[in-house]
């Protein structure tokens, strides 16, 4: 669902991904913004603010909400937190209805929110990055051994065994998925902040109800990020790396499919309306296009660093108008990857 | 629906826009495929390549197509075109089937559609341009005499009136719209060029075919452009020309709003779930951001002109990627545009 | 000069480019800023504002003017107008100095040098696009009749002839010499505000300032744009599509060059330090580099559209990152082209 | 010297950085690629493959290599590299030249040498970020304790101090050192693959020259990356980070100039040639204005990946083209903040 048209369904999922849409999706998300309210109940009980029986009305309200049109208040708002919480307090006590949200504010919600969805994205991507790799090196196994000319700035080399090329296809995908790793300690963490990132309200407890909060969703506490956006700059260029080495293996695909070259055998292959000898390799062709898209947004992503005052609406749009779209064009270029290979019928020469 | 997080519904239409996006679904842009099919149906009739019971019939099976799953066939061949013209020709006659995309090819039929749905585009965006450069006309009308400082480098200048900034906002909608007359030049032409560009099948007549073809849809005709996008870049140009206008007049306004400042009253705006007092100008944001987005995907469209041989399945579908979330983008960014301005209150000092 | 690396003569003109790098530099621009402000002193002269000797006088200096360190005060001011105009009325008469700048803002100056800097260098781009466009005509004169097997998504379609391809080169080189012609139209105008934009001063007679200093420049005058950059933007534009036609032969020639391919045969190719026997199409491979590059820019360029308030130093600043880079990759890319073409020994199939 | 225009000196350092600059320059970058070559010389002796009197006279033509005109290969060759070999091998005997650069290649030569610029360029990078964390704790110390309003979404939202946002500057400047740590893990590497990335020349010694070489020259060796640029991407990445979190304390500091807010007094800023009553925070436009340009480039280079094959010219150059600019960039946005903030007066509310 990266945009109106290759979502039509025209292009069933060849620029997009059900999977990875789905963790943005309604549904999806506000299941989450649901468990961050629920999160923020029990801390502001834990911590004393509310009392037991005020706090079990308001998750009793949280967990039976069903709201059938959840962005009813983003037309005016911006953002569906106010209506969200005036939908969860609705026909609560007094009391249950100051158990809900009372000194946090809609960036905490929606940031934590996106965190956990990109964790999901992340522990998606990574089983498949994964697949991917096993595959090539299961590739590598089976044709390793075939001779394959080594190509150097497009011109043919020096002989080679397609080992060296299938090496340099697997190598980064591991170092991907390591890479993760490392990117998790940034990302994993909760965004509260309360109104102005004081992370003082309600009644100066504010700490004690965010580390409440924090382990309740599993997740770290760390400092107030609500305007330093680099975990989710770094995510969206852990993105860009893994879009980029599948291209990188579609392009050579490309290159290697090519009459003349013949370094592959693939079954299947797109065909052509025109011509119907023809096999494209269509997916091949759509992991480099994905690839510079996903790459092309980080451009834009990385301004989101531009995040004025306490929160900005405008840098904070930004992250929401690519990371989305980058994710779901890695799940679309990693399900290309593990269908290109596993068509893979020859990489080398043929016999 | 610039992504499956902006389209979930959570937004409502905050990033997004329902009748842009509907210019790029399934429906509308089946309709236009089939409408090139029947116009190319015409065509090899009109130069006698097929009778006209043979015509008669493919018509007849191309008005009535109705199908369900038009990506059905994308999963394979990557686009929909292929499975499209196998169903149009699902038991008709030999002669009816042959009477049907004979010498076309999918580029053809997809660039061509896309042609018709930027017109219709076009034609949305340039009448709420019109109506925003009215509403912006309206404003210099009721407010244009009022003290305004002007402001240079984020420094009070000298003292102006509101007409002034006004003024700097309506000239440049006025010039796109101006713009929009020479890019229909270069871009209301079919593009038809057969297998492999060379506009000659079948038979030899494939010129007249596509002139045929042109005259029924009300494009013009020109030399084939497969592989030059540059009507296609160009169309991206004008709307990053828009966004960027408008993004510029939501900066302004987020400016203007600042307590201290108060160059603006607006009526309405967004509520705070933690801060009941504040009145968020979510659509100026939106204007801004939605302005950043355009610009930078343009930066990736125009890597579509990297069209390599004699038509390239990667760089097309960079097209894909940018085109329809931009012109999505602008939609969006039109209505908060009339919605902000309908909203104004005062521009310039208060009395 | 595209950056301190690529401009440090380790690549010489790899990715650089000696002429237009110069109608950026401090002579060419400098000389330019001055004609503005000669213009100008006609202008206050003609408007009566001052009297002929003081004009005399003033013009004098200007044409003296030789500053050793023109960018003395650009640490204190971001730019080096206010250090010019005290250095032009130092030892001046007060009327005389009063002829000089008296009405004008350093944008309008920078602006309108900007201008005669781009029409320069569209010039030289548009010479050399023509000299490209003959040597790709020439090519067809000569190979046009070569068999040439023509290739869609990456894949051998149907046989065709070599003119087929070269005919996809030279139109949109022959195209975007027409599109400059309009371009020029919007660019080829004076940026006169005064110091808000009001283009009163001095004496309210700033109007008629304008008409005669934009007379004596050769530009045209029309309305003040020094918040409204959509002709820097179309500029960068019209580079981006001239960079990207030839990004499209260098693919396309890279691709032919593969042995196993063999569709073109050049003289010449740049050595390797590990292997003597290859010779890599460098020029080529630079065209496809210099063309992504110049796209890019554009995603950046087309955000200086938000400029802010009545004159923006932020937005302003993204124009002078972006577009002299651009028009001297584009003169790289040109350069390359017009080599690779003349080294060209065969297109097509050989004997 | 990030284009020919911002390096002419009409600018001065506004947008651009000579000490960045001189680590890209010919002499710096011709030293990091001696320092290569006498490594190599070296891991050849150690390995056993040239004789130890030959290493000593390779080495000493190294050492004395003054070349006047480094570039004077790369018209022919699109890079120094081979020029630069056959200049150091000339007038040596046989085995004095084959102690030279026998088994490298071009890029192991380039890429190395580049690795050791870019742990150059973090050096003076963390150096500075550095100081400018500790200048924005010492207005923290000085003036954290003033009320200030708390801003999100461009509109007041609640009383605060100082302190709030001057954390908020200071913390990402903090992480950003603290990821540099990391960054070197993947960075510090040498890049030694020899002609298509087998590591086995000569006589099947590779490896152990490699290893050897690596030591020599204080890096890490690590598997090949000819094909995988994820380091020098993610060096791009923390760039965009350093220079997005620069642009962030600008671009609030434009907001606290404005008249009708003055939450800071700035002493200095730019002279207007129009009114000399203005005092233009310059240097915080520039930091909003780079990090802008930085951000954007990191689109560029994240394409990188896209590195066709065992080695690629074209995605190699768009490194080039980028990651030197944006290091420049960074180090330009540094020194403005150095500047600015000492240039402080007072932040928050007056007395």
């Amino acid at each position: 669902m990266t945009n109106a048209f290759t979502a039509s369904g025209l292009f069933a999922f060849y620029l997009s991904d059900a999977g990875i849409a789905a963790e943005f999706g309604a549904a999806a998300f506000t299941g989450r913004m649901l468990a961050f309210e629920a999160a923020w109940t029990r801390g502001l009980e834990a911590a004393g603010l509310v009392t037991p029986e005020d706090a079990a009305e308001a998750l009793s309200a949280i967990a039976a909400y069903s709201g059938s049109a959840p962005g009813s208040g983003s037309e005016r708002d911006g953002l569906p937190v106010p209506a969200l919480v005036a939908a969860l307090r609705q026909g609560l006590s007094e009391g249950g209805a100051r158990a809900i949200h009372t000194g946090a504010t809609s960036q905490d919600v929606i940031d934590t929110a996106m965190v956990l969805t990109l964790l999901a994205v992340a522990a998606r991507t990574a089983q498949r990055l994964q697949q991917v790799h096993a595959q090539v090196e299961g590739l590598r196994a089976r044709f390793g051994d075939r001779a394959l000319v080594a190509r150097t700035r497009m011109q043919a080399a020096l002989p080679a065994t397609a080992s060296l090329r299938l090496s340099a296809w697997a190598r980064p995908l591991g170092d991907h998925l390591t890479r993760l790793g490392h990117l998790r300690d940034d990302l994993a963490r909760v965004q509260i902040g309360g109104a102005i990132g004081t992370r003082d309200a309600p009644e100066g407890r504010g700490a004690t109800v965010a580390a409440e909060a924090a382990a309740a969703l599993g997740l770290g506490l760390g400092p107030v990020w609500q305007a330093d956006r680099s975990a989710m700059v770094g995510f969206g260029h852990w993105l860009a790396l893994v879009a980029g080495t599948l291209g990188k293996i579609g392009q050579d695909v490309l290159l290697m499919a090519q009459q003349g070259v013949d370094e592959i055998e693939l079954s299947g292959g797109g065909g052509s309306s025109a011509m119907p000898h023809k096999h494209n390799p269509v997916g091949a062709e759509a992991m480099v296009a994905l690839a510079r898209f996903v790459g092309a947004q980080q451009g834009l992503l990385a301004q989101a660093m531009l995040h004025e005052q306490e929160r900005s609406g405008t840098a904070w749009a930004l992250e929401w108008l690519t990371l989305p779209a980058m994710a779901e064009a890695c799940g679309a270029s990693l399900r290309h990857a593990e269908r290109l290979i596993a068509s893979v019928e020859r990489i080398g020469a043929p016999d």
